[in-house]
């Protein structure tokens, strides 16, 4: 029997948890320090709870879990009338903001808002497995909620910036808001038709102006309202540029006005407190989760020419009403969620990792039998409880053997204690990098190690 | 509608998390010292990998997936005919022993033996919930894989103590051996009654040696066989003295022997690399996993009395041939786990956590206003640059309610800066312990909060 795992699904290998951890220490670090506190929700929860919250395609990718007991006897006896309620009533998390919406009903008690929650966990979803897409990974997300200040959307993009700074990964923070794109179907009359307006106007640049009224006919938009939305093909230049016109085509809609205000202030509030900052770019073709979010709308690509990564690394925004659904109506929200496997996909690309070479154990002690092992172990103990990570090979082998475990795990020093050393009380080490060879006391090794 | 969660699982606070973090963080310290690599494993398996391989018991515990697609009509379809295999083929992973030995096998090319490995990672289980045993929980695994020497229990062992050392939980380590058990059921000939002996062994404390030896006969165990078990009644006393009485007992069997040979050189290993250290407890009637391992078998207690915990907090053992059921035959490991959650509940009951009322935010600016909000987050950043944890308070709400916030979170310092500070470039602090209040610099409130 040759053994496998699930498709979409994959092993990690020490090498690769190094390279994971450093990521998600990165975006743990940066969260904290923005004040963010973490929690935890269950890798289950009941079908009621996330059922229906990720339209008909999402409900299709739960993956769900059988019920426990003779559930076979129990579809037998059932025959035709069986539903699939009868043998499973949970399912894996999907997300972790349906969760945290949850969380927050059952706990609104305990809970003081505004509350700047972060939550590091993996998610499951029965998608077709392929490039950056896995049927398991992880999201890390950042939510404030409890507050319609928008100096939250403003500590949210910084916490982007931050990030990806650190990770060293050249992004681009694209902008919109569900206000401005609520205007726009005001203004040219087709509000049920805004998914297919925006989906269009996302092609502007790969297939033209023209291309895209096309595509906008066969949507079934009126002539009347293509003609409207002409100025919109015409958006380009800064962000300044952009809402002056828009601030035209949309000047008869409240809503849309509105939304271009929120733009402007979180655009001014980054500028006023780092002149420096490079301002996310307003993109009025961005609208992931239309129906979900009622403000800002916030996604980022990397634009690393090396990387072949299109899709998002991280994406978020405002929702009125998230807790509604669970029966607590009212409380606005807004968060990012961090898309930590296409990050660690990104870096992989880009050859982006800072240098691990070190490994994890700094020294390796050699085994020439029982004696030598046991004095070496005390050795190895001291230097532990300096809290430096040090190994003595268990087995007395030969010494090439030996030798290639501490090249394969990396190990930049090896100690050789024979009998002779031993008596003498040395140490003798072994630089792996350079080939150095000296004695030492246990002090000087302490002092190199550190 | 009142959302719920699946019973036998929890969510965890911001409080909760950081205790439990603390409890992760200090097992993940001590198996990196001591030259531990983490991996990971998908928390879905194939049911051909998980079943068979926890017994009949263990089968029936699996949380199984249901199929993607329609699998309702499928059952409609086959009718009586369906089986469990037409409707599920992955589980979720019960515990991280059998997903490593699948990984050892499918990546025994790229590892380098002894392979020291350490995995954390949540484990599901559709148990009975109660006290300490929930269906989602965390193990912290460290095993040795590719190395027979003894030199990898003493290691094991000495992470056990380092570890509850610094958790402060007071632990007895019991250590048996399969072998001992073996020889056992050579000298009294009734090697099919090794578990029923064990169980009655285990009993001897509580119920004493007659009541003992009724249960040993109710289970069908015959006099012979029951009179020659006599001294193993009367074990007690040192190490050295139960060892003594073993040797005699068991002097015919050169199974039994090589049992006691291997404690022998544990013990003797621990005492000679620090003669301080406190032994494990020889214990006969620690059985736990028989059918799994081959050699040492490890099991940790409290004592602490304020804890009502009887159950183990970590265990663990020698197993000869874990991969040899996945194709890779004659690979020895020796493994222990930690039960993150039950350790986590004993220091609930023993109120054993260090003091964390320092809360993740050191400070939180008030927010009197959009001036005022903008001017604080410049400093704000500043003291992130610092790697220093701050918040602005996101609304201009009343000053009550920004200091309840303070104080919910237990932020231990509040900036308050208003027009007049802002004017004069200073930053008024209260300290949220003592009261007191004071007007600092940007260099002094560094100071002060690092």
């Amino acid at each position: 029997m040759k053994p496998g795992i699930p498709k979409g699904t994959r092993d990690f290998s020490p090498a690769e948890m190094i390279r994971r951890n450093h990521v998600f220490d990165v975006i743990k670090v940066v969260f904290r320090k923005f004040g963010f506190e973490e929690i935890e929700t269950p890798s289950m929860e009941n079908l009621s709870t996330l059922e229906g919250k990720y339209g008909e395609e999402g409900d299709k990718l739960l993956f769900r879990i059988l019920n426990s007991g003779p559930v076979i006897d129990q579809i037998r006896e059932k025959q035709d009338s069986i539903r699939q309620s009868d043998i499973t009533e949970k399912g894996l998390r999907y997300d972790l903001t349906v969760p945290f919406a949850r969380y927050v009903v059952m706990h609104q008690n305990e809970i003081t808002f505004p509350f700047r929650r972060y939550q590091i966990q993996p998610v499951w979803r029965a998608d077709r497995p392929q490039k950056g897409r896995y049927r398991e990974f992880y999201q890390c997300d950042a939510d404030v909620i409890g507050s319609t200040s928008l100096f939250n959307e403003v500590e949210l993009i910084r916490i982007i910036d931050e990030v990806f700074r650190t990770l060293i990964i050249g992004i681009t923070i694209k902008l919109n808001n569900r206000k401005i794109l609520a205007g726009i179907a005001e203004v040219i009359e087709a509000p049920d038709k805004l998914i297919d307006i925006t989906v269009a106007l996302d092609k502007l640049d790969k297939i033209g102006q023209d291309k895209v009224n096309e595509e906008l006919i066969s949507k079934g938009i009126s002539q009347k309202a293509i003609d409207k939305i002409q100025p919109l093909l015409l958006l380009h230049g800064s962000n300044a540029e952009k809402l002056e016109a828009l601030k035209k085509f949309l000047q008869g809609s409240q809503i849309g006005m509105k939304g271009i205000e929120e733009m402007e202030l979180i655009f001014n509030i980054l500028k006023k407190i780092d002149p420096d900052f490079k301002l996310p770019e307003l993109d009025i073709s961005l609208a992931r989760g239309l129906n979900y979010y009622t403000g800002a709308i916030i996604e980022v690509k990397t634009h690393d020419k090396r990387s072949s990564f299109t899709s998002s690394i991280c994406g978020g925004g405002r929702y009125d009403d998230l807790t509604g659904i669970f029966g607590l109506p009212n409380v606005s929200g807004v968060g990012i969620s961090f898309g930590a496997d296409r990050i660690c996909d990104v870096l992989d690309e880009v050859n982006g990792y800072p240098d691990f070479s070190g490994g994890t154990t700094r020294i390796l002690f050699v085994n020439f039998g029982m004696d030598e092992a046991m004095h070496c172990l005390r050795i190895v103990n001291q230097l532990r409880d300096d809290g430096i990570a040090a190994e003595l090979y268990p087995d007395a082998a030969k010494m090439k053997k030996q030798m290639s475990y501490a090249d394969a795990k990396k190990i930049p020093y090896v100690a050789l204690i024979g009998m002779d050393e031993m008596t003498r009380g040395e140490i003798a080490i072994k630089n792996m990098k350079s080939g150095e060879q000296s004695i030492v006391s246990l002090n000087e090794l302490l002092h190199i190690l550190k």
